[in-house]
């Protein structure tokens, strides 16, 4: 029997991309529905009752699976679709992983996407007006204070959280790609930060987010382009 | 060779109390720091970048494992110490507790703590003066629509994600134990909620919490009253 397997998402949401480049790396096909999610949905509401995005619905025949919210759904893909691993088995290393992935779900996004998502573009979507200065003002220091962190951990380490891909390099992929779409992104003075994001972005799994263009919110001129 | 185990916390932070509710259903004994995170100690940062708590440390001789942030920690302890398991085998109830929990992680912790602890907890151990009451009734009419939720959601199920306990249940206690704490949690509307959170406080797990108590800001009159 067929394995249906689809993911709702909103292209811009950096929880979303998770699920998509997880689901990417691991070649698993899947068809999209693109979810507006802020207007509150009815479809999506009765897969996922928060109403969030991203939801992962696998059905065969009767049998029906529905994976709500990212780190259910990146758990979950990791549990079922355990080659190409995004998790090592090492301790050490699956805890410092998944350390990463909150750091961006939570303090990123909170010092982050709280300013420069929400003046720049959630405010454009909902028809709030225009951003406050002050607000993209603190997202902005916040952005650099982050990639200042994470150009002291990629000056001893390949990969985010070690030596290989994981769940850490998703989520903080994911996060900066949507930063790197509204052109926030300060690639020139995090070098290291920089050389990691080439990698990962010409990984075959971020093709789809590559092409992603919101209508109304045109992403910056270099976020396609491989040799940024 | 002894394991050496340390849990750093502070006791009225939602996300360490899912940390100390999970050790206690597992039986795992340890040490306790208390960390007042807010205050940015050095000792905190050099175990976890973020600066936030929980953290979870197990030593043994020269060999240290460090575990950073809830869901990691949660995670970590699921794997290391199935017996006693919160999260069963089946995929459609490990998705379903993972969702409940970041359900309170995000949710909850964005419409009611980011109000309620915030105007009544934070502001007082920092010192920012008086709460402001148009964002506690914020806070309130937020308990109130995650009560109603939850109200529904146990008119069919013994547990938040099925017929088991799980880290749902751990995290969604964990968070409205401090609400409770503070006085906020409107039980009287809601039978089945607090039918449910009486199972849960009087498990063994939950003494140590009852007795938390913090200087300054007393708990309220019923908190560790098991028949409230």
């Amino acid at each position: 029997m067929i394995l249906e397997r689809t993911l709702h998402h909103f292209p811009l949401d950096p929880f979303s991309r998770q699920a998509r480049l997880a689901l990417g790396e691991k070649k698993l096909d899947y068809a999209e529905v693109i979810e507006r999610y802020w207007d509150r949905p009815e479809s999506l509401a009765a897969l996922n009752p928060s109403g969030l995005v991203p939801v992962l619905v696998e059905a065969k025949g009767n049998d029906r699976l529905v994976v709500c919210e990212s780190r259910a759904l990146l758990e979950y893909l990791e549990e079922a679709y355990p080659q190409t691993p995004l998790l090592a088995r090492d301790q050490t290393e699956r805890a410092e992983a998944r350390r990463i992935q909150q750091w961006f779900d939570r303090k990123f996004d909170f010092e982050v996407n709280g300013f420069l998502l929400y003046e720049k573009m959630e405010k454009r979507l909902l028809g709030m007006g225009a951003p406050d200065l002050g607000g993209i003002r603190r997202g902005r220091d916040g952005v650099r204070s982050h990639f200042h962190y994470l150009e002291q951990l990629l000056a001893e380490r390949d990969w985010l959280a070690g030596p290989r891909i994981s769940l850490g390099d998703i989520a903080a992929a994911a996060h900066i790609s949507v930063i790197d779409y509204i052109g926030e992104a300060p690639w020139e003075q995090f070098k290291n930060v920089k050389t990691w994001y080439m990698k990962i972005k010409s990984r075959p799994c971020f093709r789809p987010l590559l092409s992603d263009r919101m209508p109304g919110l045109p992403p910056s001129a270099h976020y396609h382009d491989l040799d940024f």
